[in-house]
């Protein structure tokens, strides 16, 4: 089947509902507010390396809106004084970022009309542990650089897909997060 | 039982193997090249929003580190045009934060011989879709602001948690990485 082209987009394209990403798109630039959202998670310590996080609800589009939800675990391996029953949050947020980049993708190529047959990626973050573990006083010790390689199959150009990806990359929630610092406070009282 | 003193601790305090997390701590102290690791994930497109990462080895204290390994999921809520199988990414995130945190605090005040009882806490993400969505173009649009807010139960004074929250806020790997940019890149190729 011949690319549509942009202004005849519409339906399902790559899985994605076109149609109600652009009804979702103009709703939003008529009404700035519908555009708030807020996500949430709750987390409970269990043990040692092992908590706990449920997710539910969300705020968007000018209303609650209601999830049966998930449960999902933080752990650590062995080497770091885990049980390794789940991935540990580093890994975690590899995930997200990934993850973010490659839906910002496919949902701008399936806006745009792109059919993708195929997107993967590799991950890698390298990270020094002494800050972590207390043994080296300077801070920060976050992520000394992070690798994100993607490998994608798509009916259009090599340029319009190094486009797409500069797209991705600019619109993406988490990638922004990651790329830039964003006001953040975090609070501890006693209970 | 009486709280042990810093210097007393030893065996497991709060399900943290505290012997162990001391001696990888001294061995990184006296070969800093034991405390590079790396942590990888790799991702493939489902359909949409949805995409699968898979979890497994890592490379950490100078040796390839085996895992059998994980598999999580990245979806959207019906409302952001996906099939709310799993979490989003930016829930994800939140989820990486929090646990990344709690797992800190957890590590140190077992180091220093504070019995937990219970950890608790609730992260919110705010967010405009507009950027995400395409129809805003001021880029950047990730997180508008984060709040994490903790409650604890703990042997200590309110002076000392106060102190093993804020060692969790600056030695955490991932609100590290949220804090502050990090070299980050993304490269694409066609196949």
């Amino acid at each position: 089947m011949a690319r549509q082209t942009r202004s005849a987009v519409e339906g399902s394209v790559n899985g994605v509902d076109v149609d109600r990403l652009k009804s979702t798109g103009e709703a939003m630039k008529a009404v700035p507010g519908l555009a708030k959202f807020t996500f949430r998670v709750n987390n409970r310590w269990m043990k040692g390396a092992l908590n706990r996080t449920t997710i539910g609800d969300f705020h968007g589009a000018g209303a609650e809106n209601h999830r049966d939800g998930f449960v999902i675990d933080n752990a650590q391996p062995a080497l770091v004084a885990g049980g390794d029953e789940a991935p540990n949050p580093v890994e975690y947020l590899l995930h997200a970022l990934v993850g973010c980049l490659t839906t910002t993708l496919v949902y701008h190529a399936s806006i745009q009309g792109v059919r993708i047959q195929a997107v993967e990626s590799q991950v890698e973050g390298q990270l020094d542990m002494r800050s972590f573990l207390g043994v080296r006083e300077d801070y920060p010790g976050g992520f000394e650089g992070v690798n994100v390689r993607f490998q994608v199959k798509a009916d259009c150009s090599e340029a319009e897909l190094a486009h797409l990806m500069d797209v991705a990359r600019r619109r993406s929630p988490v990638a922004n997060f990651v790329l830039r610092a964003v006001p953040t406070s975090v609070t501890c009282e006693a209970m």
